[in-house]
This record gives C-alpha cells, sequence and structure tokens, in this order.
C-alpha cells in the first residue's frame, strides 16, 4: 500500500470513549491528534448515546480518516455491562459505516500484542509504549486517549507487516 | 393528555427488528402500519447496524411519531448475545433521539404485563392479544412485528392509566 495513510483509533466505553488520529506510510506513523468524550451517567442513555456519536462524526470531518480502527470486546464482566458497551459501540460503528472509511476491529488482546509486544500488557504498558513510539513527551494524554492511539499504532503495525511481505514476493 | 398520539413501538433484535405505529387518544387505539427489517449475519456489522439505523429514520419520515416507544432488555442468554443485542438497541435509541419524539423503555414484562395481563405471558399470546385489541383479523404479522405492536401498546395502556387518574381527581 502506498502514501500516507489517516487512522482514527477508537477506544470505545458506555462512559468514555477516547479517540486518537494517527497519519502512517506503514513505516512510521505520527500522532495528529487525540481526545475523548465522556457521557454523565445521569444522562437518558439516548442523549448519551447520540452525543457519543456526534463526537464520531466530528471527529470523521476533522480528520477525514481512511480508516477508522475500532477496540472489539467479546468478553464482559456480566451482561449488563455488556448491553451498555454494545450500545456505545453501535453508534460508533454506525458513524463509521456512515464515514465510507475502511473499518478494522480488533481485540484488547491484538492491540497489545502489537503495541507491546505481549497480549496480557497493563494498560500502563500500553500508554508507555503508546508516549515513546508516537513521541507524545510530557503531553497529557487519558487511559482512554492511549488506548483509541494504541488501536489507530495496531492497524498502521499491520499495515507495515503487509508491506514487508508485498517487498519480500 | 388531550388529543391523538402517533406511537412507534420498536422492538429490537441484532438479526430481526420489528416496528409497530398505533394511533391512540388514550382511550382506544387503531394501527397504522407494521413492518420488520432483517440483516444478514454474513453482512459486517456495521453494515448491519447501518441498515438497522436507516430503517429506523424511514420509520420515523413516513409516520412522525409523536412517541418511541423501545422494548428494553437487562437480560440475555450470554455476554456475547448481550453485546449484539445492544449495538442494534444503540442505533435504534440513537435514531429515536434525533427524530425528537418523547422516548419510552418498557421491560418485555411490562410490555407483556399491560398488553395480555400476565408478566410470563409467551409471544403467541401477546400476538393473539395484539390482533384482537388491534383488530388485526388475519393479516401476516411476525412476531417481532407483534412485539413491537404490544410495546406501542404499552404506551397507549399508560396513557389511558393517567388520563383515569387525572379525571379522577
Amino acid at each position: 500500500m502506498a502514501g500516507k495513510v489517516v487512522v482514527l483509533g477508537i477506544d470505545p466505553g458506555s462512559i468514555i470513549t477516547g479517540f486518537g488520529v494517527v497519519e502512517t506510510d506503514g513505516s512510521s506513523s505520527h500522532v495528529i491528534a487525540w481526545g475523548s468524550v465522556r457521557t454523565s451517567s445521569r444522562a437518558p442513555l439516548s442523549d448519551r448515546l447520540a452525543a457519543i456519536y456526534k463526537a464520531v462524526v466530528e471527529q470523521v470531518s476533522s480528520h477525514r480518516p481512511d480508516v477508522i480502527a475500532v477496540e472489539n470486546v467479546f468478553q464482559s464482566k456480566n451482561v449488563r455491562s455488556a448491553l451498555k458497551l454494545g450500545h456505545a459501540r453501535g453508534v460508533i460503528l454506525l458513524a463509521a459505516a456512515q464515514s465510507g472509511a475502511e473499518i478494522h476491529e480488533y481485540a484488547p488482546r491484538e492491540v497489545k500484542m502489537s503495541v507491546v509486544g505481549i497480549g496480557s500488557a497493563s494498560k500502563a504498558q500500553v500508554a508507555s509504549m503508546v508516549r515513546r513510539l508516537l513521541e507524545v513527551g510530557d503531553a497529557e494524554l487519558g487511559e482512554d486517549e492511549s488506548d483509541a492511539l494504541g488501536v489507530a499504532l495496531c492497524y498502521a503495525h499491520r499495515m507495515r507487516s503487509s508491506v514487508l511481505e508485498g517487498s519480500g514476493r
């Protein structure tokens, strides 16, 4: 794959959803922006979902990503929290589908493996590697934001693998 | 509450989502339309969510409901099916929030209690009562469609209760 690609990484949550935007050509990546949206658990669910959806639409319109990478989930503490997280992921995937970007989903384990090299890495380890790889320096970086940048990097690293495989032929 | 109200009832599902539109003044209700949207489990999740969202938006633009009543869920077979159902409910509640209609959510037990009078009623019993109450006759009515009409009727019956309480003062 030639040229630069803008990747919007998203770490979905029913309370906080993190965003991270990375530009990559497969061999090197740099950070463009990051942020998060927090919704009040006291607000009606439909309003919270509308806020999460709006935040994704705004990220798309600001950064025009070629790729949207979303953290996937197969496990949850219980059915109740799975339902909550599912609602948030639903509106995020909808906004992604409407954007026309290529959509990829990665399990938390894949993201940790790709960023830290250990599938069971802690959130602090992910944050530390994201800081180093993207040269974020001392800038403030929330947990959900570093997770989102990690998801974007996961795509970048896979792109690199396919570039290397391609050039090896 | 005076005047007639158009209620769009929705029975969300990750495969089939049912719709039922009822007009009610609290004391009598009649059916306007019903239908359902089915998505292929082989299609990408984001495309399926986009199809469900689009179907709700179309219902809203066709019938201009004053109220959208959505079946709520707190239980599920397992975490995986809860996540799936959560995704569908997320985009449905988003479309509902964007419509500006009043949103109500009812648990399956509340709907059964309101329509059949028994909280543990079967789907067949709900369908049979919905047919009778709304005089649907022999028209074809899928399970998800009769459930959706049941959700709309649940709102109508509560409206009736509040009308009766109001007049009793």
